[in-house]
């Protein structure tokens, strides 16, 4: 039985989306078991008007919650009975298998790092996050591909590159249930030589790992980012967040230069009212707060962040990737794999 | 008289293109003196079949040329006879007044190097782009923005970014004719300290900066690329070469998660047909090959840098926004600029 430790007063939206949210999924066949952590006062008038699986849910107190505009360290230094701490500690003491919030990006990190020990190797932390691609794969026609670090190592090393790509390789084998997934380093040019001297270095090493436990396919580009060519797509996290920033803004973007080009017939317009059921699944393909939730990986214990602004489908999703990544032992693979990439 | 001295080998598609782009331009109205340099039989047999104003028009004499394929240094090295270092050498010795090239980025910015100074304060080179966003500005609903460096300096200091900031400034003042062009550095968060150590720094110094001759207006992040906010999107050679050539990939991008999208109704795919002519020119307005060359901002000599795929209009193009620069006295202002900003 997987326990989920849910950090229920770290969202932008309040308690109430993540209480829903997680009644929601105690309900579903299937359902871990579930630990709210935070006010436990507030928590337990939520629970009592959330229809939930009692056996499932239970609340664990804590007084004080990150705020999402806090600066994490002066926050976690001052408020050791915040719920993102204590939801932490429930982890790594083994009373849950995982840990999931929407909370301060930040705040999370610095709360796994002071709680949970690194895994071999790992000497930065990394966001994960999926977005949509060109590409279909699997037998669910699954269009997601992964990047990461998404904005949790703003510079990296060539160690920190190598790091993320074992790992995000591991998190797609075991999320994706894709066998081999191809992995990638975004550079400035396709060759293995191109790059700053972090991905040069990284590239050099991935090639001499890649074989039974890695698929290292070389550099991309920032055009292949959107085909898929990767299942996997590695930087560091200052050029990660801008990419996806810049891909949650795609569909925008296209609609606005389509009215920069600057027909403005009635063929045009016409043509633009029908795509429009089109391009509103595509903007809800693009609107990553759907899609669950980011891994944080490099700790010996997983945490699964949400977008701050998640709705309750989103934490109900969150807590399903957590659920999946814990079942399947993802840790596990995390750490294995990394050991048997070692230099 | 402005002289613009023509790298006329340097280009994909042979010196067909560049002979026919350089013809087409000394015809023009207000067209500058055209010096094209390379092997002197194959350029005077093309400008006898093609029609071109004889007076504005010279061939001076270069045996070799560096591949695209070419590793610079060692193409440098090896052949001082090429036509980049030629022409690069007119401009230096006062003979041209400009330089324009489709050939070997590399090998163009390092014949910049070889052949003019830096500008005061400039320590790297860096190559602007224009992109169109969604934001129109000035007389002429110009929708373009210039992002810089694009890849010449991957990995920046903070001295770098400021230098940066004042050259695409000062490059926006003289040919877009924007009085207070608005100028951001590219981050992973809008808040003045959010970004890698040299965006932090960099940061700061341009708030200290900002006033009559800097309008610098913070951080932007992905999302705010394709918007247009800033006129001027400033940057590291890595990641602004990754954002420009997402950027060009994103007309595609949407087309296909279009597809993924999954409507496949009658009404999608009639929707997607009504709109084809407006995507078709939004591929044109994001197709860079068309605006004229990138220029290469930091020596106290201008070179633009046509890309290697350009035809005889981009050709034509690069060759007009030289003239303009040179006849705007560009270099002065860069200069000035520079100075006045001197820490």
């Amino acid at each position: 039985m997987v326990t989920v430790a849910l950090d229920a007063m770290g969202s932008d939206r309040g308690p109430e989306v993540t209480v829903a949210g997680a009644a929601q999924v105690s309900l579903s066949p299937g359902a871990p078991d579930l630990v709210l952590v935070g006010d436990e006062a507030v928590l337990r008038r939520l629970l009592l008007v959330t229809p939930h699986e009692r056996a499932r849910v239970r609340v664990v107190h804590a007084a004080r919650v990150v705020a999402q505009d806090d600066k994490p360290k002066e926050a976690l230094d001052a408020m050791p009975d915040c719920s993102i701490l204590r939801a932490a500690e429930l982890v790594a003491r083994g009373e849950a298998d995982v840990l999931v919030s929407a909370g301060n990006t930040g705040a999370v990190t610095l709360a796994c790092a002071r709680t949970f020990a690194r895994l071999p190797t790992v000497q930065r932390a990394a966001l994960g996050a999926v977005y949509p691609t060109e590409r279909r794969r699997g037998p669910k026609d699954d269009p997601f591909s992964l990047i990461l670090d998404a904005g949790l190592t703003l510079e990296v090393s060539a160690d920190d590159l190598v790091a993320f790509a074992i790992m995000g390789s591991a998190y797609a084998k075991v999320i994706s249930k894709n066998e081999r997934p191809r992995v990638a380093l975004l550079s400035n040019g396709s060759e293995d030589g191109k790059g700053t001297s972090a991905v040069v270095e990284a590239n050099r090493r991935l090639r001499a790992i890649a074989g039974e436990h890695l698929e290292f396919i070389g550099n991309i580009e920032g055009m292949d980012i959107p085909k898929g060519t990767a299942d996997v797509v590695v930087t560091g996290g200052f050029t990660g967040n801008i990419v996806l920033k810049m891909l949650e803004g795609v569909a925008e973007t296209v609609m606005r230069l389509g009215r920069y080009a600057g027909d403005q017939s009635l063929r045009y317009k016409a043509g633009l009212g029908l795509l429009m059921p089109a391009v509103k699944k595509l903007r809800q393909a693009t609107d990553w707060e759907q899609y669950g939730g980011a891994p944080i990986l490099g700790f010996d214990h997983l945490a699964i962040k949400a977008h701050g602004r998640s709705t309750e489908r989103a934490v109900g999703n969150a807590l399903r990737v957590a659920t999946r990544a814990a079942r399947m032992e993802l840790v596990r693979t995390l750490r294995e794999s990394l050991e048997a990439c070692r230099a």
